[in-house]
């Protein structure tokens, strides 16, 4: 019944490219004495997980801590380097963007990384179909439906608290610099002044590339931390990468690796962005394939 | 054209049951010269992030380098407490099993904790069904088919090189222990001894639950600290709650949200489990939905 009511949605709906939903291997531990009564229009996996899990909201708050952590230890023993990259670094040579005596900060991505877009991903998760048009109206119109994403709030505060100035690094649009100011007040992470803690899509020429809003902030402070939840939020180095199993690689060189959670911080994101991508041959190792071997015939 | 063919392999799948596929709301920086070449059949998204994804890596490097970080600052100061929850604590109430001076454990979940399930992931990928039967063929005959979670056998190595012994409490089946331990080695993860290191569902008679089987660890270890991709990794007591948004609350009081990233880690998991679960009202709280202004009317 359930499955072909879905089937009918499915097959209605234009983009729809998905394959079955994967089910759980271990048995659940969790025992329903009543089966659900109401059956709500089906969620994708990824937002299940970031929006709605206890999961999720965990793991977030965990690198919350550990980044704040992180960044005590270094206020109390001011380190030479700024985690920025400098220019000409490459990823097997990095090579970062001197401290001196310059003011601490942290610097962070706004979306789904200090703000989680509960207003536009659930229009999404209806059917919406995204296109900068829309997006820029969700800028301008959507700054009551955001929410800061589990321990942003706590963990920003702390770091202010310590004397790091907390900047914001996004791409949203220069245009709505208000808008955005007002979205990240809203989540109680703010404060963001446009050109002084906030820094925009359209503030260079460089468009959605982030490194040369990066060089800004580094030339202004010692950066500890930054955070986001795609590669681009630490370098566009990684961004140059396209092939899927190269962009896994270059994470994990030795020089590259030891910046993990010291210094670059990954928050969750399995619902959009260069890290959604690849087809079998690309997410699967052929020589990892497996197949049970009742059907191996 | 690729929507259409997509469309046709959509509607002929049994299980078909997502909506569209969400895009991203910033403009991704990368910049293809080249249109792709080759189409390889789709793969949910979660899966692309979690086997795939350069962001999935660098997030979970970083949560081991942290966890890491974690237990050498607890290995030079014996604290007085296990990471393991006392019998008859409450989440409200948490209470821990005492240290004493036992000798010093990590304990972990297995599947998409330490390991990734490659060669089952990929067969689900491609439409197969879970069973239990199925599974189980699995953990008797793909232990070549997997490979360690990103950072996870030098985060293992560090531990026990710290004097940290490494303990795994999954719930694979006590009947194919033998395989267990060989997939765990074969992933450089090892050395697991089942009723020693390796504690397994059928160890006892509570089935999936693990409290049981972490206390008996408990009782022989200092724990100090878990890892998990399933709430169940940390204590059943989360399980108990399967209201979604009350799951989520549970994680979030202060004396639970202390834990996270400081005794008790997290690693992502979109793909499968207790954490995908939740129609539209369950994850999008009804105060937050946005519709384009355009579309209001």
């Amino acid at each position: 019944m359930r499955r072909t009511a879905l089937l009918g949605a499915c097959a209605l709906l234009a983009g729809c490219a998905t394959t079955p939903a994967p089910q759980a291997p271990p048995p659940p531990p969790m025992q329903h004495s009543n089966p659900p009564q109401f059956v709500s229009p089906p969620v994708p996996a990824g937002m299940q997980y970031l929006y709605g899990s206890a999961e999720a909201s965990a793991l977030t708050r965990g690198v919350w801590h550990d980044l704040v952590t992180y960044v005590a230890a270094k206020v109390k023993h001011r380190p030479a380097d700024s985690v920025v990259l400098a220019q000409g670094a490459t990823l097997s040579d990095p090579r970062y963007v001197s401290c001196g005596d310059k003011p601490f900060a942290a610097v962070f991505d706004a979306d789904e990384t200090v703000l989680l877009n509960y207003g536009f991903e659930s229009w999404q998760a209806k059917g919406g179909k995204f296109s900068p048009e829309i997006w820029s109206q969700w800028e301008r119109t959507g700054m009551a439906d955001v929410e800061p994403t589990p321990g942003a709030v706590a963990a920003l505060n702390q770091l202010r608290a310590m004397g790091v100035t907390v900047v914001f690094n996004t791409n949203r649009s220069a245009a709505n610099a208000a808008y955005t100011e007002q979205a990240l007040d809203h989540a109680g992470l703010g404060p963001a002044k446009h050109g002084d803690t906030l820094f925009l899509q359209g503030d260079d020429a460089t468009g959605g590339h982030k490194d040369g809003r990066r060089a800004t902030i580094a030339a202004r402070y010692c950066v500890l931390a930054m955070g986001g939840d795609q590669l681009g939020d630490i370098s566009d180095l990684f961004n140059a990468v396209s092939n899927v199993a190269q962009r896994r690689a270059a994470v994990a060189t030795p020089a590259i690796d030891a910046n993990w959670g010291a210094g670059w911080f990954l928050f969750p994101n399995p619902v959009y962005g260069p890290q959604i991508k690849g087809g079998m041959d690309d997410v699967f190792p052929r020589d990892k394939r497996w197949n049970p071997p009742a059907e191996e015939k």
